[in-house]
């Protein structure tokens, strides 16, 4: 995601209450302060699908990551309120063992960055390294639920986990016209003015 | 597939000499004479595909089957031509396993009837009950290649088969525009004008 910078982005970011800095690997339960699930969305952007179903849904905590401290900077501008069962991180994907034991429960990845080219297959957030490290950080079951609107991207995933071992549980090919429970990522809401369709799976090994 | 029915349909059939009509089970390698690979076509239509497949690959022997025998008959008024490599049949693929033994190696369904209403979902050539069905007659490695404009039908077939334990070697949702080797169908023909998007899995077991 391309932004322009956020002349206050240092200090958005430095005096947000719900940024996490530290690792607190096997320790989510104690900074929730209670034993729900915790769903993790992988590129949250500006926050908007994270944030919402963190209100939609109480008794789930949420955490989202983001790379891009600019993007952070965003989401918390966007999202200045502090919720009790949300908090975010400015960290890579590559790096989410150092952040979390087998604590997670459900992974969602929103509208990835597709690497469409053969050479960047192993970059995308479906390919096998990433799988591996998913590994490592789902509880029991592992539930990855993807939505995007790159069918480059959404088949090739299919590929990939289907290979891993992953089950399909649910495929859409038309979210929108779908009756499945959906919230809105900052993407999805552009596409569907656009009228362009967003694929989705809900995926579990 | 509706169609005007032909007046000389009767004559038609019964006059092919490539259209089997008693049960080679076990005894295909004698038909074709050679122990190629057999492919089937479930669901021929007028068959272009098969035909065009046949002429395309002659170490491979093809058969085609349909169940409308009036589909059949434009099948064979459109391909009067008989192929070493290619057979026909007026059956129904419920019916498969007292045609065929362990002796196919891929099945293509093309554009097959959608059964969009979930109380149809048993019919839909990629539900349990036909992959139980086609367990029968795979040989040793189960392929099956799907192709098919209808977006439902794409999602539930993927779902079905991954549950029944195949992987998808490869999986695209525009195959008009990928360099995935292609014969072209009777309605892929009338898709492709329309700029309609075509869907495609390999999937195997």
């Amino acid at each position: 995601m391309r932004l322009r910078n956020l002349k206050n982005k240092d200090e958005l970011v430095s005096n947000c209450t719900y940024l996490i800095n530290n690792s607190l690997k096997n320790k989510w339960d104690e900074e929730f302060q209670n034993k729900n699930p915790i769903h993790l969305e992988i590129g949250m952007g500006k926050g908007d699908f994270i944030y919402n179903m963190a209100l939609k849904y109480p008794n789930i905590n949420f955490i989202g990551i983001e790379k891009y401290t600019g993007v952070v900077a965003r989401a918390i501008k966007k999202h200045p309120q502090k919720l009790n069962n949300l908090r975010i991180m400015n960290i890579d994907a590559f790096n989410l063992e150092e952040y979390f034991g087998k604590e997670i429960e459900v992974i969602y990845l929103n509208f990835s960055d597709p690497w469409p080219k053969k050479r960047q297959a192993k970059r995308r957030l479906t390919s096998e390294v990433f799988l591996n490290i998913y590994d490592k950080i789902f509880k029991d079951t592992a539930i990855i639920k993807m939505k995007t609107d790159n069918i480059g991207l959404f088949a090739s995933s299919i590929v990939s986990l289907s290979n891993y071992g992953y089950k399909f549980v649910d495929v859409n090919l038309d979210l929108a016209s779908s009756d499945i429970p959906n919230v809105l990522t900052e993407y999805e809401s552009k596409f569907r003015e656009e009228n362009i369709k967003i694929n989705y799976f809900l995926a579990k090994k």
